[in-house]
């Protein structure tokens, strides 16, 4: 039986998201007919997100595009390596299964290694992923984030060369100095890079996107739901909420409310 | 010489807004001369903010009507409990102290006991607040968080005294079981029950909004400004975001940075 | 192309190992071709594994029995719900994943609500789980250890009736008491139960032998292999360990290491 | 209203009392008539607080003299940058707010950076403070403590160049090998300092006590009072004190409870 | 070759000295002519330590008591169970091993079980002595803190009988409800009354003071000398400190400091 | 009244059995009459405990030589340098204290310093020592684990001036940079190092084989017993464990258990 997973890169960027949807299929097809995938990304917000404030933004708008397409897929994967808020915000919406792939990347690095350290793009985002990994309460696992000097944008602009070049640099700090045994890429825009950093360093290296693929795929197969009991709860749908000038966010979450 | 505070109801609730604006005046009017205080709402959104969902759609709202009045402001409070995005979205894109009434509660219960318990509205809530304690690093002193099983706008439509009557029995229960040495009421929509709820548990309580005003006021006597190092690092403002449907929101996000 | 999934059971319990069996196959076809699963148990040893004696005794015969069979597979699953030693062991003799069903369970937890309990056969069990969960860098998701009154020799032998009343019973404290919001059966012996458990109690249940078949299916699309940086590098052959009395075991070491 | 604010610098140096009287003053004015600050310093013990045995003598002498000015004070603020035994002892006779500049400046510094570092005077001090700060709940959000390599007394000793030179060498090191966005001057003594210190670094820095004056200015503002549950219940006065050589302490204890 | 131990009730009870003594004997003959032990009280201060404010006051008459003794003793007892500030400052004054009751119970009690409870005397010590346990580093391993419900002075003026029936009571619900698997008697007016408890709990139960003896001895026994870098690390005699008008205090360190 | 204990060197290595010997003695000899040791070493298994493999191998083996012994001695001391899987078995199987001396080291170094490091032999080592610290619950006090550079098999077949050497270096490391006020040795075949470390170092130094003794003595008498409540309980014999190809293990369990 297929399942049909959803991918959705929160930012407006084609460039990320192409790059995104090439992980995506390498994973998918690795399961045959089991898993069938589909990318795509936010219509309006930001070009790419850097930090929290574009979080917030690119949030809003991944309700928008998600909302009503909910009915259509077996399970959600948010490809922002962030604590990204849509993932709380869907799984009040549906009992179906929702991860970012922030998420995914730890689930998979922990049977790996003693710790993980997370390279980022900029330190700007260093406290944000601390604070990220500290709330999905993996904290003991981390053994660093170390950035790379770039945005995320840069990730898909810059020459892969040097994408990668920076990358290596700042893993072998990380596996140097402090002692990670397993390298999270932490920018979706990163994808696709495994292979020739992992074989430049000699320690495991995530990609999060194939990662998200891997962990919606188990999931689906044991048949994981989100649990409604109070932390993702589904609101009843609220007449009251007439002023919402994008009414295709809040029609969609009341009409799956009223399933 | 006086400061201006803007204190933001996320929500589009003018009853909600009241409420706060009640105490947002009672507490700046202690303070003299020093604090002049703004009490408005969202425009659009959420006319209460009853979980996940509803923080992020409050949270682009919050951002739009918050942006363009950043110039007007010596500091900002958001009136909602909850550890609401919109604060650190809006630490990136100012230098001015930024808070929401959460943090504030949770600073000003330390110093008055061992521990404290938050009486939020729902079970829903609960996890949540207790992610948001672990977040903002004051879990050590959290004894509980109990709800008063109604909604947020509940706290602002009921009868004031069955308001009043859910919340002393979860606050007794928090006092009683949990050990609870100070009672921080867990909703904005709570404003102004402060005296009454605290002569009937013993115990102190606090009310968030009235000390959201007083650490804003403490911050802005000492000279309190965001750190621009890392976390709340503003970015450049960035000429491709074109494709934004809400010019506002990235237009002063830009003009702010370019300053 | 298809991957080999070795799944041991520790113990020596035929009723055990085909309980166990039953879950594997139901697991693996779902992904198709992907996943080729073979489940044994160990020759000799315990019975069931009952607390840390049991453990101990069942690692050294767990090792004896999968290490000559580590070339022939392409990951492995230890079938027993504790911090099985055995895990550890067969990291540092391989690059292949391997886990154990406690932590596929709870890594399949994490996604799917903000806190999980674990239903065990007895309170000895507790304690033990509850370390093995700190152990494993999860404890802030766990909600409790709640027993159910067993032994784990108890979840083959019982009625399937009564094993049901009373994990049903020991996980409705964990959902009302401890505000579990995702159920862990905790004994392999429990497989198979999770659709008939999870009915009567309204949130999400996790089969952890379905669970480490899922986990490890992701870990094998993906690529991941055991980290072989600090904690799991590989010893040398070690030629004076000559008056070991079982050499299955450390030949099968050292010729692994060799390789 | 005026509030009467007692600020006490709990050793016998008049240098270090003027020091902190300069700073008290500043932050008092900024409040106009609302706070009204007196500073005193201990009659008796030592002439500074160097460790935990200078902690030790300089509590007992702090508590002989705020016992008797107990009545005539509003909230009583311990000019000491540790965490100073007195203010929990004072806690337990009083139920008006009580706290340390050591304290008041975490709490300030929370808001204005996702982490702080404590610059202190020795590295004697530097496992007292890591050991403070997680006393009082704040070590997730404590970076470092760094010491500028000198005694309590040079801050107010040495040339006012010289104690700024060391206090930004150290404070170099904790942001940039720390990641600290915001600095604690971490010794009463260091008062006066914030603006040339902060000017030299880019981040935020507090000066602890007037992050004192202005976080008692808040509690007294919302009525904040200690608890009297538990942690700081005031015992009966006990009339087998009798052998107590210093009567003015256990007398006005007693007084005090008897109320 | 005998070494000697001195052991100083902090307060200036006769009654509870001797209980102290009892225990304090009977654990040093179990050494034959390995320890010789001798147990003094304060000579000034409180009748017994009931919170923080008695803790205060007691542990400078405690200082008063011990700085002139240490040349005689080769370690140091506190026999109050609480984390009684003297011991650091005395660490600070000698590198001889210096302990408090409070202490010793917990590492006896580390390796008997996976979990202790405390039972004190008072709902008023429980987050005293909890915020001890963190701060001695050991939270991991508390079950609980439970309160017999009287002072610590009704330890050794109520009937034995009735002292016993309340700490069994207290300890009942640690171990049924909180789940202990070893019972500490936080008090030292409990000292002598371990059997008696245990028998009728089937728990083991800590005599702390007699642990106080115990792990005295085995520091004693292994050479185990206070660490002189950073954190006890002792200050310069200061000439300045002239107006202290205890001056056996400050005479007995300075000398001390001056070998 | 003399007590019987009865350290067990897990590994078959008759040069490392020697060396903890020898520190036994010493230690043992300082109790006079109170304390008779016996330092026996497993029959089979590994000639040195490298990682977790070998610690799984040597458990067995260990097993298989202490329970016969069981009833002739008053306490077991395992002699390796980790959180040996053996000390757990070993605490289901009796109430008679059982530890190895990494805990004893732990329980030796909290009283003399702040926090301590552990020097172990390799960088295999360092975060399996980790972990064991975090089960122990001592994380806090930790400051770092550094390893040496050799095997376990090198501290007893190096010369002693390089073994020490090494130590020396590693250990300057962990004072300097990671702040540590105590040393622990961190391998049964550091034994007997300890003055000479200590002496170039001037921080303690913790030999933890002579811990291990002075730990047990202190509990030996204190008349401690390990808890027979939930984690140590011990299991009824199980008449099904006739497959057990290794009888002197399961048949020494079930004669204890029958006691």
């Amino acid at each position: 039986m297929t399942r049909k997973l959803l991918v959705v890169n929160p930012n407006t960027s084609q460039k990320m998201t192409n790059t995104i949807a090439q992980s995506v299929e390498a994973a998918s097809s690795v399961f045959g007919d089991f898993i069938q995938s589909t990318t795509v990304c936010a219509d309006k917000g930001v070009e790419s997100v850097e930090g929290a404030f574009d979080e917030a933004i690119s949030t809003y708008w991944t309700l928008e595009k998600v909302l009503p397409l909910l009915d259509q897929y077996d399970a959600i994967l948010i490809a922002c390596f962030s604590n990204h808020a849509s993932v709380k915000a869907l799984r009040e919406a549906t009992n179906k299964p929702v991860l970012h792939v922030m998420e995914a990347a730890i689930l998979q690095a922990c049977p790996l290694g003693a710790t993980f350290s997370i390279v980022t793009d900029s330190d700007h985002w260093r406290p944000l992923l601390e604070e990220g990994v500290r709330d999905l309460g993996a904290h003991d696992k981390l053994a660093s984030v170390r950035d790379a000097g770039m945005t995320a944008l840069d990730t898909v602009s810059l020459a892969r060369e040097e994408v990668v070049r920076r990358l290596v640099e700042a893993s072998r700090v990380a596996v140097q100095e402090d002692k990670a045994e397993v390298i999270l890429l932490g920018c979706a825009g990163m994808a696709g890079l495994k292979e020739t950093i992992s074989s430049q360093l000699g320690v495991p290296v995530i990609d999060a996107v194939m990662a998200g693929v891997c962990v919606a795929a188990g999931l689906l197969a044991s048949g994981g739901l989100t649990s409604k009991r109070a932390m993702y709860t589904q609101l009843e749908p609220r007449p009251n909420e007439v002023n919402v000038p994008e009414p295709g966010i809040m029609a969609a979450y009341g009409a799956n409310a009223a399933q």
